[in-house]
C-alpha cells in the first residue's frame, strides 16, 4: 500500500512546474488550506453529520474530565493540553501512576487531528473516535475499563442527562458513545493560520522569507510526506536514507520499511519536543535530522519502444543551513489561531 | 491564642437570641455574605490594591501552566481543578512522580480561599501568596526550585514581557513575584451563591428546608467554627469530644489541642472527599462525624459578688438524622456561581 501512496505523491510532486505562482505550486504539490467557508469545512470534518452544539459541549467536558481515568487524575487534556499546542511538551507521555509510554512515544497534538488520515504513530486507528479508546484504556495512560467509565458517568446524573439530550433518550452510554462524543469535540480543534490566508490568495500573508521557506519545502521534497490539510497525518516509510540518531531511546523506527504517521506541521513551533520518541528539542535540529534520515523522489516518464516507462529517482534532501532557516521561518506561518475554549464546570457525582 | 478565638466566638454565638429574623440571627452568629458591591468586595480581597487585569490574566496563565513543575506535567490546577470545585476529588493530593502527600492530606479548594485567615490544614501560611510557595517547591507536589522556576519563565519571552507589563520594567522575576501573581488570580476565584442573596435580604433565596438547615447549623453550634465569609478558613481545635474515626490513615489530628484549619463550606457539595485526610466520601457522613468529634459551647454571664463571671458550658452536638438532612440541604444553597474562565493559550519557550 505504501508504494501506491508514494506513486501518487510522485505524480503530484512531478506536476510542479517552474513559472507557477507559489500559491499554485503549493496547491499542485498537495497542500490544501483549511476551507474559508463553513460549509466546505463541515463537509471535511463532519461528513457523517454528527456535530451538534450539545455533543461538542459534552465532548469538551469529557475531554477535560480527569474522572475518566482510573485514578481520577488524568484527563485527555493532561497529555494533549489545549493550552500548550495540544501536547504535553515532554518527550514521552506520562500516565497512570507516572508510568511512561513503554515505547517512549511522544504525545501528538490534538489540534487539527481531524484532518489526519490515520491516528497514533503506527497509524493503527482510522478515526479520532477509534483513537480515543487507546489512551482511555491503556494501563500506562488513563487506565480505565469500559465498565469503570460507564459506572463513573452513570454516577454523575448531569452527564446522563447531557448524553440523553445530545443523542436521544434511547441512547446507550458505553465506550463507543463516550469516545464518539470526545471525538466530536476534537473535530472542532482547528487552527487556521496565515499560511491558509496565503493559500486562499492573500500573497501578503507570508513574509518573503516564509515564501522562500515554503518554496524550499516543496522543492526539497518535504511536501512528499507533509501534505494535505494537516501537512501530515498519513503513513509513510521512515529512515529511507539513514538511521534516526535517537533510535536507541525507544520508539519503533523504520529502516525504510516500517510506516510511521507523518506528524502535522501545523503549530509545529508549539509542539516541541519532536519525533516519535520526542528526543529532539530544537525545531532547526528536527528539520536537519529529517534531511539526514529521509530522501525525496523525482519521477521521470520516458516513452520507449515498449510503451511509457516510469523511472523513480531517489534524491538526497541535503538542506543547507539557509534552507533550514527558511523552512523554520515558513513553519511560523503555520501557527494557527486556537479556538476560544471556556474552561468547563464539570458536574458532580450523585450526592 | 486559640482560647481567645474561642472566647470571641462564644460571644458572637451567645448574642444569638430567639425572635430574630433568621437573616439577623445568621449575621449575629458571625456569618458574612460576599459583598454585593464591587467596592466593598475589593476592600475585602484587595486591601493592598495589587489587582490589575494584566496581573490577574498572567496569574491565570501561571496557574494553568504545568511547566512551573519540575516534570512540566503538574500545574496548580492539577490538584486545585477549577472545573471540579477547585479540588482534585481524590483523598490525598498526588504530585511529582505520583508521590502522594506524606501526611495523606487532601487538597483544599482554591475557590473563596482569599477569604481564609490561614492557608494549609495546619494554618502555617497567612496569605495565598505565602501558601503558593508550598506546592511549587514541595518535592511530592510540583517539585520546583526557585532557580528552576525563574529559568523556565525567563526562557519564555512572552512571560517576561507580560511580567514587565504587569509590574513595570524594573521588576524581578523570582519566587515572590511568581507566587504573588498566581495569588492575585486566586483572589478572583469567588463564588456568590443563593445563600449570599439570602443574607443580603432576599428571604426567598433559600427553600424552607434550607432555612431550617441554616437555623440548625447555627443552633447546634457548627457556626462557632464555620463562620465569616468563607464559613471556615480560620484555626480551631479538632477532636474536642472524641477521636476522628479515620485517624489511623495519616494526617495530623487534634486530641482537642492541635489547631486545624476549618474548611470552607462554600461549594462543599462539590468537594468530596471530606476531612483533612479525605477519608469520608459522603457529605451526610461528614456532617455526622463532625457531630461526633466536636462539641459546641454556650457561654453564661452571671453577676456575682466579685463582678461579672463567665461560665463556659460544653454541649454535645448530637445531630438527629433530620438535622443532618436539613444541614446538608442548607449546604446546597452554598453552591456558588464560578467565574467564567477562558482556558489560556500559554506562550512557548524561546525558539
Amino acid at each position: 500500500m505504501h508504494i501506491l501512496n508514494i506513486i501518487v505523491l510522485f505524480l503530484v510532486y512531478s506536476l510542479t512546474v517552474s513559472g507557477d505562482s507559489l500559491i499554485d505550486k503549493a496547491k499542485r504539490s498537495g497542500l490544501i488550506p483549511i476551507p474559508n467557508s463553513a460549509d466546505e469545512l463541515l463537509k471535511m470534518i463532519d461528513p457523517d453529520k454528527m456535530l451538534t452544539p450539545e455533543r461538542i459541549e459534552l465532548g469538551k467536558m469529557l475531554y477535560f474530565d480527569p474522572r475518566l481515568s482510573k485514578s481520577s487524575k488524568i484527563s485527555c487534556n493532561w497529555c494533549h493540553n489545549l493550552a500548550l499546542g495540544g501536547v504535553d511538551g515532554v518527550s514521552k507521555s506520562i500516565g497512570d501512576h507516572w508510568n511512561g509510554n513503554p515505547n517512549h512515544l511522544n504525545s501528538p497534538t490534538v489540534y487539527n487531528a481531524v484532518f489526519f488520515k490515520r491516528q497514533f504513530w503506527d497509524g493503527r486507528a482510522k478515526s479520532l473516535e477509534e483513537q480515543i479508546k487507546g489512551p482511555l484504556l491503556a494501563p500506562f495512560e488513563m487506565a480505565s475499563t469500559e465498565k469503570l467509565l460507564v459506572d463513573r458517568i452513570e454516577s454523575i446524573p448531569e452527564y446522563v442527562k447531557l448524553f440523553r439530550e445530545a443523542y436521544g433518550d434511547g441512547m446507550k452510554i458505553d465506550l463507543k458513545s463516550i469516545a464518539l462524543t470526545i471525538s466530536l469535540f476534537e473535530r472542532t480543534l482547528i487552527t487556521p493560520s496565515r499560511y491558509d490566508k496565503f493559500l486562499h490568495g492573500d500573497e501578503n500573508a507570508l513574509s518573503e522569507k516564509e515564501k522562500i521557506g515554503l518554496d524550499t519545502f516543496i522543492d526539497k521534497g518535504c511536501v512528499i510526506c507533509h501534505n494535505g490539510v494537516a501537512l501530515g497525518g498519513d503513513m509513510q516509510p521512515f529512515e529511507l536514507r539513514s538511521k534516526y540518531k535517537h533510535r536507541d531511546v525507544g520508539g519503533f523506527h523504520g529502516n525504510g520499511k516500517r510506516l510511521m504517521k507523518v506528524p502535522t506541521l501545523r503549530n509545529i513551533t508549539d509542539t516541541a519536543p519532536y519525533f516519535h520518541n520526542g528526543m529532539i528539542w530544537s525545531l532547526r535540529d528536527a528539520v536537519k535530522e529529517m534531511s539526514n534520515v529521509q530522501v525525496a523522489y523525482k519521477v521521470e516518464f520516458t516513452d520507449e519502444k515498449g510503451g511509457r516507462q516510469i523511472k523513480v529517482n531517489i534524491i538526497p534532501i541535503n538542506l543547507t543551513d539557509e534552507d533550514v532557516d527558511n523552512i523554520v521561518a515558513f513553519f511560523h506561518s503555520l501557527e494557527g489561531v486556537k479556538p476560544t475554549i471556556e474552561y468547563p464546570q464539570l458536574p458532580k457525582y450523585r450526592d
